[in-house]
């Protein structure tokens, strides 16, 4: 199994004449999550060919600009475009009245429903679940309220060995209970472990986002044994003061949270417009935690228990 | 004399992967102005090569998304740019309310003031005057207050015929007077025309931004004799159906405003996105007025009483 992760932009503070702000599409089980929203990530999504209407649920980090100034872009063409499926929006309190203000200004009403989920900033919080997967918010120390999120997958049935399932003659109506886990009693009472009749299910992969925050030991805590990390690193060592001084991180310290807490791979993003080099960030951090890449806009990130791949999505029409 | 307008963004409704929405700047007389802001429009401006510091009015014609979601981020912006330079913003009046809610949000105070002026779409009104120019609202017809805004040059002093001065033996404390079209009088009483000693001097020019609205008589009276008009066009004739219920205008009927007020020239834009060959615009609207261009995004169109000069602002590195 695998999940993928589409960059769609990853510069901090503005947009430039070529980069985008914090924006990122998880697709996840089938499932597209958009994380953060940074101005133009509409034209970022129509530029990764991503069809709007996959995505239902939009998580916002913090009320940083660039990190929520292209969702009401976003969610005024999903309204032209004539969409009609319900949509939720996971932020901070003051997310639903910045939203709404503008949409009324509009004497505009969406044509599909918008619920808001508010997040809070104090504890981890689960605020999505179903059978698939589970969401959760975790507290990240940046200079406003802000929140990270954690895509968890849940695991699936464990799969049968059917070949032995018929040698026992398990009849088909036991396939359910034992590929819960159970193991099967035959009819002679000989107990037959679930192991022997079964294998081990694809190990659940997550994904952990955190964006903008300094470096805390607690975020470590909570991103604990993630498949892939991305978390911010907007400046590297030489610029560690004016990192603390803004409340960001370097690219050291992102992987320093990678290492402690124990996570496969690290992606780093939300470069300050200081640097022209990223690949010193990805140097950098490598030092530190070896499994690390860089986030590039337009790339789509491929996560499985093999490790990622990284797909160039950009084509020549994008700049016409 | 000349002045110069840099159309930044063309499309109506929703960015797509490749256009921008409703945004230009017009530089007349030295000054910056920046009329509507839609999504990407700093991005634009980026790429146009313009210095942010130089634009300090900004003129906002309605609250539909598409002419101004990308204000905040710009102004966003500035304020990272460290700029301390006052901003004036013309615009309706929720405009000041959806700003400060964002900046709130955010825990931001800019690093320069703001000021709002509020507009109102019932009879045209000065909304801001210079020795240089004179800046007015008018009212246009669409589905929410809407205005448009007139940008007219104010005419300069004449010109001195230093050589017939010199003849005639005028003392050079009197030029002041004569330029300001006084005729002069010599010792012995004898009365020298104005005519005789100077030349006229360069005719004022002036631009007409007329966008969102339907056809209606009223606008070629508000545009009267602009040197150059903008007219939204977002449909061409086969939908003028469709441009009558969205309350907004064809090609054609853009060129009948043109014609009715005796404007020189005609740019239109604002183009539906059910429309990839935007000349049929241009060719539609030439049928009625032949001095027709169509906006193309990055490109500048300097406009003097020679005509219209029009440059292509993109460059390579915009393709990366």
């Amino acid at each position: 199994m695998s999940f993928e992760l589409v960059v769609l932009g990853a510069a901090s503070a503005t947009p430039t004449s070529n980069s985008y702000t914090t924006s990122q599409l998880l697709k996840m089980r089938e499932h597209y999550f958009l994380i953060d929203c940074g101005e133009g990530a509409q034209k970022q999504l129509r530029r990764s060919k991503t069809k709007f209407s996959r995505i239902n649920n939009i998580f916002i980090s913090h009320l940083h600009g660039d990190h929520f100034f292209g969702l009401v872009g976003l969610l005024s063409s999903f309204h032209l475009l004539g969409r009609t499926t319900p949509l939720t929006i996971y932020g901070p309190p003051k997310l639903k009245e910045i939203v709404l203000t503008q949409f009324r200004a509009a004497g505009t009403f969406t044509s599909y429903p918008i619920s808001f989920v508010v997040t809070q900033h104090k504890v981890p919080q689960v605020i999505l679940e179903t059978e698939a997967y589970t969401v959760s918010s975790f507290p990240l120390k940046h200079r406003i309220a802000t929140t990270g999120f954690k895509f968890e997958e849940k695991p699936l049935q464990r799969g049968l060995n059917k070949e032995r399932a018929d040698e026992l003659g398990i009849p088909v109506c036991d396939y359910h209970w034992i590929k819960d886990g159970r193991d099967w009693t035959a009819e002679d009472g000989t107990v037959i472990s679930n192991e022997e009749i079964t294998f081990d299910p694809p190990k659940p992969l997550s994904y952990a986002f955190a964006s903008d925050t300094m470096y805390v030991p607690e975020t470590s805590s909570y991103v604990a044994g993630a498949t892939l990390l991305y978390h911010e690193s907007t400046f590297c060592e030489d610029k560690a003061e004016r990192a603390r001084q803004t409340m960001h991180s370097t690219a050291k310290e992102a992987a320093k949270v990678a290492s402690e807490a124990g996570v496969e791979h690290l992606l780093i993003g939300h470069y300050s417009a200081r640097y022209k080099d990223f690949d010193q960030f990805e140097n950098e951090a490598q030092e530190v935690f070896k499994s690390t890449v860089r986030a590039r806009e337009l790339h789509a990130y491929k996560v499985s228990d093999k490790g990622i791949q990284v797909k160039n999505l950009r084509t020549p029409k994008h700049e016409e």
